[in-house]
C-alpha cells in the first residue's frame, strides 16, 4: 500500500505531477471524482486549515468526510504497543485505525511530535506505524517531522509566484513562546531541496537545524544550503522567506531550558526592517497558524509580500490532487 | 460585499421576500440550489439549533457544510487587533477568516457579546469587523447584539400564526441565573418594530431596555412601544409573548452586582397565571435554549400556547432562504 | 411511531430480515436509498465506531448526517423532568429532541446508564422516554442497558462465521479498572438468546448476571443458559467467546466497593491459555473499544481468532439496513 506520508518519498517528477493536477483542480474545483468516497480524518491534534480544506475538497468532488477527534467526542487513544491499558486511554490505535479504515476509502491522520526524543521524532516512525495499521491509503495530515500536504501546497505557491526552481529560499527561525517541533521546517526544507532551490537557513546561534536534516536536503537535490546567524547576510538575495519557529537541538525535549535559552531572542519577529534595503520584493510564507507580532509583525502579514492566505488556499487544491490521484491510480499511484 | 448581519439592514419589503422564499422552501425542502456549495460555520460559542439547522439545510440543497469550533478541535482565536500574541490564542481572525473564506462560498459566524462594554456591544462592531475579513458573504449566526436568523424565523412564525403586522407583541423579561446580553431581545424588538407591531417591553424596574434600542425600534417602524413594570398591565391585549432574559443597563459588565440586583426576581418565570384571565389565547415564543421552570414553567412549554418548536424549525427554512438568496443573487442580493 | 431501541422488540424473523438486507448492502454499499435524508446523531457520550459508521453509511446512500455533542460545542442538556434548571444544564431534552427531529428524517441517540439504580437502568426507561419526545423514528446508539446496533452487527458476524443458530456462545466477564454497565452484555445475551444459541455466562463468583436478564433470555428463545465460575468448564465447547466487563449486581452504583471487590480478579484478562486445549478454533468477539492486556491480551487480539474488526465493520452495514428499512417502510417497519 502506497501512502502519502512525505513529499520526499516521491521523485521530483512525481511531485510535479501532483502540483499540476492541483492547478487543474484550482481552475475546476467541482466534479465527481470522489463520488461517494469516504475520507476519514483522524485528528490527534487541533486543526483549522486541514479540517476545513479536507472537508471542502472532499465535498467538492462528491465525497463524504468523517472527522474523528480522540478525547473530544471520541475515545482517547493509546499509541504505544504492549502496554497494559489500565490508565486513561480507552482504545488502542491497533483497533481504531483498522476500524476507521473499514468505513473509509482514504484515511488522513494527524499525530504531532512527542517532543521527547529527537531521533525518534526525526525518524517519523509513529506516522509510518499508524499507517501500517490501515487497510486503506493514508495521508499524513502532519506528523512528528513532516507535513507533506503543506509542502505540496507551498511548492504549488512557489510555482504560482514564478519563483524559479533554482530560486533563493530563506527558511528563517522566529521566536515563539513554546518550543515547537521540526515538522514544518523539515517539510519546507525538503520541499525546497527537492525543488532544487538555493537554501539559506537563518537562525540565532544554537538553532542550526540537525545535521541529518541538512544532509537529507543535500541528497534530495538542493542547489546549495548554508546556515546564517546574521540576518543581513541571511536575507541577501532572498526571493522568498519562509518563517517558522523550532526548538534547539540542544534542548529538544527540555522545554524549560529551551524557553530560558530563547529568552533574549524576541527580536526574531519578522518585520519589514528585515527586508530593507536589499530584498524589497521578497515574499513571506508561513504555514499558519501564526502568532502575530510574535513570529511575524502585523505590517508584514497585512502587506503585499505576505502570501500566507494563498498558501492556505492551495492546501485545498493540493490535497484534492493527492486524494484523486490515490483513488484513480494516477501518478505516483499508477 | 453585502452580508446578512442584521434584519434591520434591509427594508421591510426585502425581509418579506426572504420570508416568502422560506415558506416556499418549507413546502419543498429538497433541491439542488446549493449544489456543491461549501458553507463554513465558525462557532466561537456553543450551538444546537444553529449547528443542526444549517447543516441540514445546506445538505437538503446539495451543499457541504464545514464546522469550525475554535478551542475545541480547532486553534483558539485572537480577535483583538495589534496585540502581541504570546498568550493562549494561537491564531488571529485576520488569518482564520480569509482562509476559511477561501474554502467556502458562504461563511456563518457566531461571536457572542463580550459583556464588558455596553456601547461596544450595542454597536455590534465585532461581527462587522469579522465579516470585513471575509471575501465571501457572511451570515451572522448570533453576535453581540443581534441574531437575524432567529429574527427572520420569528417573523415567519408570526406570519404562520396569523398574527397581524400591527398585532400586539409583548417582549417580557425573565429571571436567569446569569446576566445575558441583548442579542436576542434586540433582534426580537427590531423584528417586531420592522413588522410594524404594537410593542410592550415588560420587565422589572431597572430592566428597561437601553434608550438607543427603543429609539431604533421607533425608527424602524414600530406602531407603538411602551415599557411596563406591572405584568397585569403589560400582558393586557397580548397576542404573542416573547420571553427572554437580559442584563440591566445599570450593571452591564458587572455580573456580581447584576446577580445581586435580580435576587428577588425569581417570580419572573413565565407561567400560566400570567395569562389569566385577560389573554387566554396568547402565544409564547422563545429562541431556545430555555431553562425550564426558571424562565418559563413546564406548564407553558408543554401546553398549546408554546410555539418554541415551530420557531426552531423555521430556523431551517429561514436560513436556507438567506443562503439561496445570497448564492442566486435574489432580492435583496440582486 | 416504531423506533429501533432493542433487538428484542422484534421477532427473530424480523431481525433476520434486517441482517439479510445488511448483507446485501455489504455487497453493494453505494446507492441513493437515503437521498437527501437527514440523520441527526445525538451523542450524550463518546463514540468512535458509531460516529464514523453512521456518517459513512448515511453518506454512502446520499444522505446527510448532523452530529450533536451536548457539552462539546452544543449546550449541555437536562434529562430530568420537573427540575428547576438553575444549574449547569442550559437546555432540556424536551426541547432539544423535538427541535432536532424537526430538522431530521431519523434520529440516533446515545445515552449511557446512570449507574446509580440497577432496576432503573435495566428498565431502559431513559432511551424510551427520549425517543418519545421525537416526531421521527429513533435509533438507539447505546442506552443504559441495550446496544441494538452492535447486537445486529454481531448477529450478522455470527452468520458470516458460519456459527449455527444453536451454536455454543460464551459470554465471559473480564476485569476492567472501572465498573461498566450492562448495555453490551445484555444486548449480546439477548441477541444470542433470540438467535437460539446455547449460552454460557462465564464470570467470577459474585458477577452472575441479574436474574431478570437471564429470565428474559429464556423467554426470547435461548436453547440453554448456564452460569459458570470455572473457566475450564465454561470454555468447554465454545464456538465463540464474547468478552465484556460488567459491574456486580451487589455493588451496582457503588464504584468504590465494586473496585475493591474485583481487586483480585485481574487474571480475568482473556488470553490464549483460556482456549487450550479444548477449543482451539473458538472465535473472540468484543464490541470495542477494548483495553488491551486488561480485558483481552495482545496475543488474542492480534491473532486469527479475533473477529473484532469484522464486527465493527458490520456496524456500518447493519445500521444502514435499519435506516433504509425505516425510511422505505421495509420489514419490520412495513
Amino acid at each position: 500500500m502506497k501512502h502519502f506520508l512525505s513529499l520526499s518519498q516521491f521523485t521530483r517528477d512525481e511531485v510535479q505531477a501532483l502540483v499540476d493536477l492541483a492547478r487543474e483542480l484550482k481552475a475546476n474545483p467541482i466534479g465527481e471524482r470522489m463520488h461517494r468516497k469516504v475520507v476519514g480524518l483522524l485528528f490527534m491534534n487541533p486543526s483549522l486549515r486541514t479540517l476545513a480544506s479536507f472537508q471542502a475538497g472532499v465535498g467538492h468532488q462528491g465525497g463524504i468526510s468523517v472527522v474523528i477527534q480522540p478525547g473530544a467526542g471520541s475515545w482517547s487513544l493509546e499509541l504505544r504497543d504492549g502496554v497494559v491499558m489500565d490508565g486513561e486511554a480507552v482504545e488502542h490505535v491497533r483497533e481504531a485505525i483498522p476500524v476507521l479504515a473499514s468505513y473509509c476509502d482514504l484515511l488522513g491522520i494527524r499525530s504531532f511530535a512527542g517532543q521527547k526524543d529527537l531521533a525518534e521524532d526525526l525518524d517519523d516512525a509513529t506516522i509510518q506505524r499508524l499507517a501500517s495499521f490501515s487497510t486503506k491509503p493514508v495521508i499524513n495530515m502532519e506528523s512528528a517531522s513532516d507535513h507533506p500536504c503543506q509542502a505540496l501546497a507551498d511548492w504549488m505557491t512557489l510555482d504560482e509566484l514564478g519563483i524559479p526552481a533554482s530560486g533563493n529560499f530563506v527558511l528563517t527561525w522566529a521566536w515563539h513562546p513554546k518550543p515547537l517541533p521540526y515538522a514544518v521546517p523539515n517539510a519546507a526544507l525538503m520541499m525546497a531541496a527537492q525543488r532544487g532551490m538555493n537554501i539559506t537557513v537563518q537562525c540565532p546561534e544554537g538553532y542550526a537545524l540537525p545535521s541529518r536534516m541538512i544532509d537529507r536536503a543535500h541528497q534530495l537535490g538542493a542547489a546549495s544550503i548554508r546556515t546564517c546567524h546574521n540576518r543581513t547576510e541571511g536575507m541577501a538575495g532572498a526571493q522568498v522567506v519562509y518563517c517558522k519557529s523550532w526548538c534547539s537541538e540542544e534542548f529538544y525535549g527540555q522545554p524549560e531550558k529551551e524557553i530560558a535559552k530563547r529568552a533574549g531572542l524576541r527580536d526574531w519577529c519578522l518585520s519589514e526592517s528585515w527586508f530593507e534595503p536589499a530584498v524589497p520584493d521578497a515574499k513571506v510564507m508561513h504555514c499558519l497558524p501564526v502568532r502575530r507580532n510574535v513570529k511575524i509583525a502585523d505590517e508584514v502579514l497585512d502587506g503585499p509580500r505576505s502570501v500566507v492566505i494563498q498558501e492556505a488556499e492551495n492546501r485545498l487544491h493540493a490535497q484534492k490532487s493527492v486524494m484523486i490521484s490515490m483513488l484513480e491510480g494516477l501518478k505516483p499511484w499508477n
